[in-house]
């Protein structure tokens, strides 16, 4: 067992990114957290704004240092900040040190498509070359040996863990619809309208009809996992639950194919994948939260296939995947640090 | 003004849809509510039940009589009973009676497919030509001369007010796929494993893939709307709030339409229809929360378009539904009763 | 029946007491709103920014009018807005016009205590002497001839109403805790930290220990409704639901009064009373939630007593009593447009 | 380190203290799980029951063996099942197994008061004097010398933590209050009205008035903590939260205690208990959920004193304190596998 410890520095430790990096990261056996900056809580205690951490660290947030080549003897960074922010800091990083972005500011390869989705201009687009997908399940060989990660979206882990298989498979045939839902921490942890409790408790509405910024990396990443050109209609949705993404995909395949076809096509394409569930009936994101699972089921009626995927947005859908990432990148079990259980209830 | 009283008979005042034709009725202008059954709370004040209802009536809960012969004097029956039921005991009330069941008995003209969806054998389809579908807004000249109304089922109801102009318009092409989410209310008043709080705060999951019971209801109604022969997907989800139906409907049209086509044509379909509000952006279940209001906005990415709809489903979903067709079956304005505001939050 | 109509003006109609006068009042058959000001959102339709209104009104927005003089001919003007602003406003009225303010600008008499609690400085304490306290039920009388009320808090509300019959019948010894809960609306329309879903959906803890703003409200007005000299103990807390307050006092009484005699003694106080319910076991804000109701039971230990009252804190906690005092003040029956029920569930 | 293993049976998996134990005892060194039982349940996989727990483990639950004498090479044995059944079982256990019971059936010395709390014989009351009551804070050298442990009730944990402080410091005088709010996991894992979704989220409030039963053992804990003979004024209510317990302690001191006297008592009186947090303003049930931390913030008013304590009541509240437990009757570091952090959000 490599027993070293990995000299870690968070950019962006205030929001629910950072939190979770914290979370998982305090007690990852191989991991040393140096630094973690967060500009507006400088010299606050770490457990003073994450106060379920309280009593668990003496970590005092920092203010990002002026000159990032100070940073030459970390191992790894990692990038929990806005949009946009990560465009302008990972360039001056010094080489030396691996970078794993949760923003969306890497993911995209084309300059074009990411000015249109994000609305902001990348000048850095030899360095984008460098980053590496970081889907772990399907891209396990590229991340081990990347420099540069940039760590999917929350929405589309979980569609493109739900369509993958099938994609790979050349299995697949027309549009897919992918009907995805979120809990509100997927909105920061900055309080906005839209998370204002008294309306949010019982709210359940559309947003974003047709220009979500998850769509062009997912059609991306389906390119590189096998043949892709099919229309490709994904809608978000807001839930009233503060954590979870539930993403149900609607397909056809070139064969019919039975739910006992499915079930085998999932298991076997997931078989060394430990935090891929395949269930029974609908997973539910009950059953994932606060865990790095992404739990799967798929139906067919015969033509129609549905595919169900539900994975918690802060874990497996940011921080829990950043850290399995991680993990491959340094060479350790990628479960390390990750195999923690949801509650019941 | 028609200021008469009607006499009104509810069968099933126990469950949430008793509940909430007892909060409309009560305050309905002209009716007067004279028999509500709930077996198991016989003689018990009803606003011993429904405490919200405490201080506002004085109405007792009885037995079903063992004779309906006896309710020749009623004006009108609602029957918001147990699938099941209804086949029994509507066969037996008096002609004179008209008849508004809130349950699907009788609802599918096909007795083959009832037989399929609804396990239950039914051996009087002659009495089930009689009854007319109560989607108030696509039917209501028929309605007005209905002496028996089978009330839409709630999923059916936002499913087809979504897709009634298009369909009506001649306008569909290719597959439909309708993503259906219900509020925890949709599965009764009375406790079980799914709607047991310290898991359902918490989950979003989906449930009988491809099988749910509305499917050939709204099948049906499409082909008496329109011309209908497309393949149909209708999936069923469970969200974490008390109240409410959102219905993402995805679909393509022979002509491209823009955003605004999609309005005009949502707008003029509906000039008519009080309770259909044509909304921007996203409808939410927050604004259409006990109300009798249907919300709907569509969009289009030119090829692909999606239409939201959010109604109550105890409301626009059931009792409130089904006063509205009582309202159109005696005369009454439809809206008698049925002008209350939801609230902010 | 008086038939005429109320000539009305609201000041502060985008917020959540804005919000359910408006409500309450678009169907209060004696009441026109003429003028409802909201400077940010002057001109936009009210339904846009209160969406369970669209459809039910064409009133807009204005800005609040720079001279106040021109709203002579108004009957009543509700107040509605922050804490402080009120204060500047009032005095402008012209004396034809009555005033409901609904925030605690001139709920409290002494103005050494009003400055300490808000903070705020008041040069205008003969103006305060004319407001009457509009706790409809203790206070009746007095409303019915004033030209000014001070709308109760919505903790105060819930208090003095479960302590009003205690005191007044002299009953009281000893120190009175109150330990008071209230759902997420309280802190208002605008979003914040505290307010912020993620967190706030699993979140209880209390908050200004000792401080509350209500608790000379309180006092002085259990000093009009009797004897009353005791220590006072009055804790907030801030509970995950939307809606409602909730408090539990707990008190001794001079003599030893059981279950029934408290039952007596509540009912009797509350006998000519519609909008107070005395309950079995406990009340539960599900069953007040969106009406004017206020369910109280109480408990006898034999020494101890426990009184539970449970009210819509924006409804008989806020526009709902300023509707019933507006009622007194014109002579309207005090129940006029707030007999609506609640909803099961 | 002790490296060992103990052989571990949990008698009553399928609820939600067992699922609790479960969760955490399969991630501890020093356990090994044998047998975990579930009469309604044998045979099925601990995973498909608790889905958290998919994929984490393979262990089975079994009926609970006829013969008790079989598990004599067992090291300690949790009893997780309904009142009244550990009453019968643990009689019949060999005497070299260690037995923790986290339900009410040994907690209650006088054999009197045990029946009228619950309603329930107890022949064994020579066996009950050998039962150490399991609250660690305040008895940690009984609990290591013990074998077997009668685990706190989740509302005495919260509020004895609370009190201990006080008491044992000799400081109270007059009466207590406390004001109790509970989860609905607190129900238990069975759906019931009272847990009924719909209702439950947005429910508050009170039950079992003067009657819970969790007031003798907190009475009699305290008179083992110091002097004790005070009123004692305890009431329970029910949050729309899935998990934890918020108690609102209200008491008078002797002595004047300022809000930093308090804060120096309890930190003083907690300065060796890892899971106890003093923290500012309030304690909040979202930043201990999951987790086995008590948080406490006590606050003065001069004479009057208000303590606030937070727990979740699976985890402090019951499996995690039973853990808690058996670290240290077997001789571990008492925060062994249960050094885990909540999650923000």
């Amino acid at each position: 067992m490599e027993t070293r410890k990995l000299k870690i520095a968070i950019f962006g430790g205030s929001g629910y990114g950072g939190s979770e990096l914290l979370r998982i990261l305090l007690f990852h056996p191989n991991a040393e957290i140096v630094l973690v900056t967060a500009n507006e809580h400088a010299g606050k205690a770490v457990g003073e704004a994450h106060k379920n951490l309280s009593g668990l660290t003496d970590l005092r947030f920092e203010k990002a240092p002026e000159d990032l080549s100070a940073l030459e003897n970390f191992d790894v960074a990692f990038f929990a900040l806005p949009h946009g922010q990560a465009l302008k800091l990972v360039p001056q990083m010094p080489d030396s040190v691996k970078v794993i972005d949760l923003s969306g500011d890497f993911r995209i390869g084309d300059a074009e498509i990411f000015r249109k989705f994000y609305k902001l201009e990348r000048d850095v687009n030899d360095l984008q070359k460098q980053f590496v997908y970081g889907l772990t399940e399907t891209n396990r060989e590229a991340i081990k040996g990347a420099n540069y990660i940039a760590n999917p979206g929350c929405f589309a882990t979980a569609t493109l863990l739900a369509l993958a298989p099938v994609v790979k498979g050349g299995l697949l045939t027309g549009k897919i619809i992918v009907d995805a839902k979120t809990g509100s921490s997927g909105s920061g942890a900055k309080a906005a309208a839209n998370t204002h409790h008294p309306q949010r408790m019982n709210s359940f509405y559309a947003y974003k009809p047709f220009e979500h910024q998850h769509v062009p990396e997912i059609e991306q990443h389906l390119r590189e996992v096998g043949t892709f050109k099919n229309d490709f209609v994904f809608m978000t949705h807001s839930l009233p639950v503060s954590r979870g993404i539930f993403a149900s995909v609607y397909l056809e395949t070139t064969n019919i194919l039975t739910n006992k076809d499915l079930k085998n096509l999932y298991e076997h394409f997931y078989k060394d994948s430990f935090f891929v569930r395949i269930v029974e009936g609908s997973p539910d994101i009950n059953w994932v939260k606060t865990t790095n699972f992404c739990d799967i089921a798929a139906h067919s009626n015969g033509k129609q296939i549905a595919v169900f995927a539900a994975i918690d947005n802060l874990v497996k859908g940011a921080a829990g995947q950043a850290v399995q990432n991680m993990n491959l990148m340094f060479g350790f079990d990628e479960k390390t640090s990750l195999i923690f259980a949801g509650s019941n209830p």
